[in-house]
């Protein structure tokens, strides 16, 4: 009998040009199949254009729109995925959490949506999907370096400090370090892997490009390549046994911190 | 023109036999109003009740039940409270935010409702409470000791480490953290003085006793007096404008940490 | 029998207008006898003037000069200060350690003497001053608040953080930080108390107002005052056993952090 | 022109067994050569031997021992590495300080000489070895990853919390830590990455397995192995400018934490 196909599941992939976009196509070069998921239809077509292209993995990629971050449909994705990936011919054996919902402002103006946006997208999603990954993973074999699965979430500087301006932003991303800290601590010893990365600087995304200007977009050491995230992601799941991260921080090399 | 009185507000104060109870008292003692919030009518009239008999602070107490930690039901009593203490009659200068929900299970255990009542009470209710707090606070004077009011919130020994059996508790409590971190770096410029204590160690509470053996309530060593803690929280609403804590730990001198 | 006379050691004195010479004077007003060490005669001489002249303490104060922060001569100092206030006379129930050096350099600029100086304030000095302490400490009986007594070491903003131009700094202070984490964990048990503070701004001492202005120094909102650091440690040591606060932070309310 | 010989130096190898031995090895698989630095003949002889027979990288393994690690000796080590590997034909461009003294005794029992040792191996050694390696990397060009060098230093548990007679222990390695987050903020703006990892478990050494029995050398998920840690360090050293990771912890996945 031949070995499962390995899946990794990526949420948060906006419109592919960022961390679970680079992530998506860097698993689907290293042979896995990919369940993206995000808000709206377009940009999960268009990643999925984008993975047929460039990478060749047409029959890999399977997109999964979400109407929005909450458990309800977070869960729904999940029992879709399943259905999609069954055992014993898939192994789904990754997933990243890597939706957010950024608000810079000053405290007395953050409304209540705000922070339940905030909270939404950082923490009750983000729940949700670590309860479809562990179940998943699980029932998974041990595998040739010991894991059942990786579990990993895109953390921020605000994950670490709150800041002015930061107190719905910063709230959410502390929950979410919270969590992946206890599930490390709780499903460690179950073989599955959690871990948590701490984004210190701007991404070189579409939609931080319109806030920057070209210099900043040019200058290689002032902000993080998504491919450079990806990497380190692909790094950590490729850990064996002995030796697990459970947070890493990751920052250019100019960056001022 | 005479000085106005001093009100302080309490969050949490459940049937006066813990933090809340014991900082509604202390503050009493040390000659201030207090308006205690909690949910259900009972236990707020049986704190008045204690705060008239043992304190004979008798017109110096004010109860505004809670239908829950929702931020409606928190911003419509800090309405009540600041209709009952006007200006300039009544100064509102300290508030302690102490409200929680515990959840200590397995991960795959704990539902979306568990972990939306942690949100509520330690985040969504915490963030309205602060608005109601420091949008009074902004038009007091600065007093002679250089502040227009102390906000405190009580942590958690989960505000610091997520751990089995806590990935809901900790996020909440990891958030409210980090909003006060947030708070104390915004209002600081104003005059406002944001504190946040990690309580490390089990409370000597009537819901606590139940769980733990009468050697636990007779060890001095070993669980934190609640007055202890209300005395630390006077402390930082006395410390001068040159020097002020955000902060603290406190646990019992036995404590294995 | 009466009971013993309360003694105070705090070690880096200066010429008693900063952290340790406020705490003097702090606790001396509060009944303690208190015994100052520094490096040079004249500066204790300095102090006990001060001390006799504005405090009307005269008898109650004792120096001991120091030639260096080494191991030898912290110890030399302990057995002095044993032989000036012995028991049951006396009881020496609380000490502070304040000496630091201070190296703000690029790294490639620090010598290995500007090291060794930083290591033997912060870490080789303070060692010897916390094993005097613990050992005169575990002598004493518990007292009405649950205690033997109170170890208080004063840190700055590098005792969390390192930074550029603090490469030697900040590992001093990281050091001490952690020396005083293992003290309060291995002598809690014993009811000796270990604090530590993040002193994170400048403090409003002689050697620093010669750096800056005079706005600064007029700036209420902007440095610390001695006397309220002063004031913080004296709370520490009121603490009683049911909740001891390990660390706290102590900055001006306008500090950007 | 051919390109320069990549060299790795490496400190704290011991016999070979441990996470020096296995960082120089695999670096040399990798086609680095390595310059290995430890105290005493025989192990690095020893380790020569290994590098030969296994690895069949004879004439890339240069040894260096010491005397100490003393800033003395470190520095003159890197003499003898200077000119042993000399530029242009050898480029060094990493360098990992594994060295520590780890002393586990009740405070009181700890002598000056154990505090004393700790400091020398893992602050005034480690401080000694970064002056080398950066003073190399600074003339180093930036390669095609965006580095002019990578400094590794290695810590523990006991560089985020002190405990119970590690008062000495986690002084020393709190110290090596807010080092290289100092170097990591200093010299990220000239290229040069600094990073320090989180050994949170026993590794699977010959010393080690003296103190534990076979179940645990046995056990995969109970302890470290060292070629899992350098595989960090190499992921490390690989990671291109756009995104440095200053810290990760590494851990078994059993490990309780």
């Amino acid at each position: 009998m031949s070995s499962p196909k390995k899946v990794i599941v990526v949420t948060g992939v906006g419109n592919g040009t960022g961390t679970g976009g680079s992530t998506a196509k860097l698993f689907a070069e290293k042979g896995y199949y990919v369940a993206v998921l995000s808000r709206g239809w377009v940009v999960l077509l268009s990643l999925r254009i984008i993975l047929l292209s460039q990478s060749r993995y047409a029959a890999q990629a399977a997109a999964f729109p979400l109407e929005s971050y909450s458990p309800q449909d977070i869960t729904a994705a999940w029992e879709a995925i399943n259905t999609r990936f069954p055992k014993p011919e898939f192994r789904i054996e990754a997933a990243v959490y890597n939706a957010s919902h950024g608000i810079w402002k000053p405290f007395l103006e953050i409304t209540d949506q705000d922070l339940q946006d905030c909270l939404q997208n950082s923490v009750a999603g983000a729940f949700a999907f670590a309860r479809g990954a562990i179940t998943v993973f699980k029932d998974n074999e041990i595998d040739g370096i010991g894991k059942r699965g990786t579990l990993i979430f895109t953390g921020a500087t605000a994950s670490l400090r709150g800041n002015v301006t930061t107190s719905a932003f910063s709230a959410s991303k502390h929950a979410l370090r919270a969590l992946s800290q206890s599930l490390a601590k709780e499903f460690g010893k179950s073989n599955i892997h959690v871990a948590h990365s701490i984004i210190d600087g701007g991404i070189l995304v579409d939609w931080l490009r319109k806030y920057r200007d070209e210099a900043w977009a040019a200058n290689e050491d002032g902000r993080l390549n998504p491919e450079s995230i990806a990497n380190a992601y692909y790094y950590l799941s490729q850990q064996d046994r002995s030796a697990w991260t459970w947070e890493l921080d990751l920052r250019p090399a100019h960056e001022k911190w």
